[in-house]
């Protein structure tokens, strides 16, 4: 039995956890004079400029604790890029442009740079929009950080914290590509389950379905699901006090989840609500308004699904085969990440 | 005697430098559609947004590669802030917002986290602004990104390109601050020299001087000279193919550079001219506009001083003791570090 006497200051960070860590960072920022919408804790800071919203946000990766032997270079960057697009989907914005700071080995190949920054440049373009700057520093471990800016008309901006009881719960795309992937990978499966780990590697930030919905006007909250669908909803919760029914027999799954959950005998729902990676989006819609959101997502080439509903209750249930239980609050934490 | 067999793919970054590595990545990047004045390359890159330009810069700093092991986590904070604040001035825009990213190691405690975020904070609000969202993942070794964001009317957006012969060099503050702190700890000499390291811990983005520089209009060129002033002015003659001569009597130099050249027998120019970490702004103004700019330093709080001026010729020249000689192109190069 190991019993801690220190004083709170000298905690270290993995006893206290990533969550706690980013409260205390909270707590020690001051607001400033500029016109910020939504300051730190969110997906994008939101400054105002004009009638406009102007989008940043920022994601550090490390090729240690995030990538797994199996991607590609050019997957990486694909990914680093991807993941900052998301949280700009998640806000409605159009990308002006993408940033990357690059610390690189030295031992590390210029095949390997070539490779890494078509990825980035690829996601970046194939997004309308570009690598428009960035920086590049001599690392032990190969770590990105992407930043990307964007912006959204005021009156378009999805927040986190409209959601109100009776709402309706949606989330673009399926759920399980990433789960799928990392199981896959980790039981050596991948080359009976062909393509599997492109949903982990290169996620699709779903811009043009994010930019359709605020649009719409009928979404009062919306967030990527980075974290993964129960996760991301607890997040909520916690802003808004709300709760939430997730009604599992409405997700579309991805096919590749649905097989390796079966041939692993694992619970489907570990790949796919209880697992992070997929990068959808996650909206509450006012029920009135959800035959407009999903047909505007539809127009814009995606695909919305009643997933839940948004309760006054104090308890976040998980409907399943018709039965209630409990939502569970897991996903990623990445300070009790094991190595 | 080494021989090198490699087809051109697998050298090794170390083995290409920094400088290619770039040049490598700019080659592999496609530019978008959005109207952009300034891609990778620059302090900043910059995006047309109405009559402005949003400018935005990145910058990667590791622990271990970065920062003295005297350094507190309330200066690393103020450091990483710092350096992109700079480059902000560098093109006279106001900043909007700064996020950082960090990667922190597992065991670092709660002090730590604390003090670090305190040093940004405190950098941002100081110079007007806020951090205004971030980023935290586990990492092995302490590494910060930060980003800023700021704007500047297009009309007084300064750019690195517009130096013509007969034009007067420019620089703000006093050189050599960073160069003392950095052989002072060398030698251990921080106790005789009370306060030295503050000026390379802690260095003061030139954003009120910037900004007055850009409202002048007689700027034709500005840069900050975080790499050094010689390589600053290498980089500026390689993108315009223009030469520059420095006076080197003129340049205001940091008493305790002046001193410790003396007592550790080194040439004054190794601690001012060729090292970085100065943070100071680097503009060419026409001849006509000198005292106009000069003034409006002056009116800001600053100080600019005439320390060369640009010529035609192919030669970089030191002036000093009324001497011509070559300046050398020596300065930073990240990839060329001893650890």
């Amino acid at each position: 039995m190991v019993i801690l006497l220190a004083s709170s200051d000298s905690r270290t960070l993995r006893s206290i956890g990533e969550r706690k860590a980013i409260d205390i960072i909270l707590s020690a920022l001051t607001a400033c004079d500029e016109p910020i919408a939504v300051g730190p804790g969110d997906d994008c800071a939101a400054v105002k400029i004009g009638k406009d919203y102007l989008l940043i946000t920022t994601d550090m990766i490390t090729q240690k604790r995030h990538f797994p032997p199996e991607i590609s270079p050019y997957q990486m960057g694909w990914h680093v890029v991807a993941i900052s697009l998301s949280d700009l989907a998640a806000k409605g914005a159009r990308p002006l442009g993408v940033v990357v700071a690059a610390g690189v080995p030295e031992d590390y190949n210029v095949r390997f740079l070539k490779e890494l920054v078509k990825g980035m440049n690829k996601c970046a373009t194939k997004h309308g929009t570009a690598i428009i700057g960035g920086d590049m520093k001599s690392h032990d471990h190969l770590t990105l950080t992407s930043t990307a800016i964007g912006k959204v008309p005021q009156k378009d901006f999805m927040s986190r914290l409209g959601a109100r009881p009776g709402d309706i719960i949606g989330i673009t795309g399926a759920l399980g590509r990433a789960g799928a992937a990392y199981y896959a990978l980790k039981n050596d499966l991948v080359k009976k389950f062909k393509g599997v780990a492109t949903g982990l590697f290169e996620p699709m930030p779903r811009l043009n379905e994010g930019s359709a919905l605020a649009k719409s006007g009928v979404v009062s909250s919306s967030m990527d699901i980075s974290d993964g669908l129960a996760n991301s909803l607890y997040q909520l919760s916690s802003l808004t006090k709300l709760s939430f029914d997730v009604v599992f027999d409405n997700i579309p799954l991805d096919p590749n989840a649905t097989k390796l959950a079966e041939k692993l005998d694992m619970p489907i729902e570990d790949l796919t609500i209880y697992f992070g990676g997929d990068y959808e989006l996650l909206v509450t819609v006012t029920s009135k308004g959800w035959d407009k959101a999903a047909d505007a997502v539809k127009k814009a080439g995606g695909q919305l699904t009643q997933v839940g509903f948004v309760t006054g209750k104090r308890r976040m249930n998980l409907i399943k085969d018709g039965t209630k239980s409990h939502l569970e609050n897991r996903g990623y934490e990445h300070f009790k990440w094991e190595d």
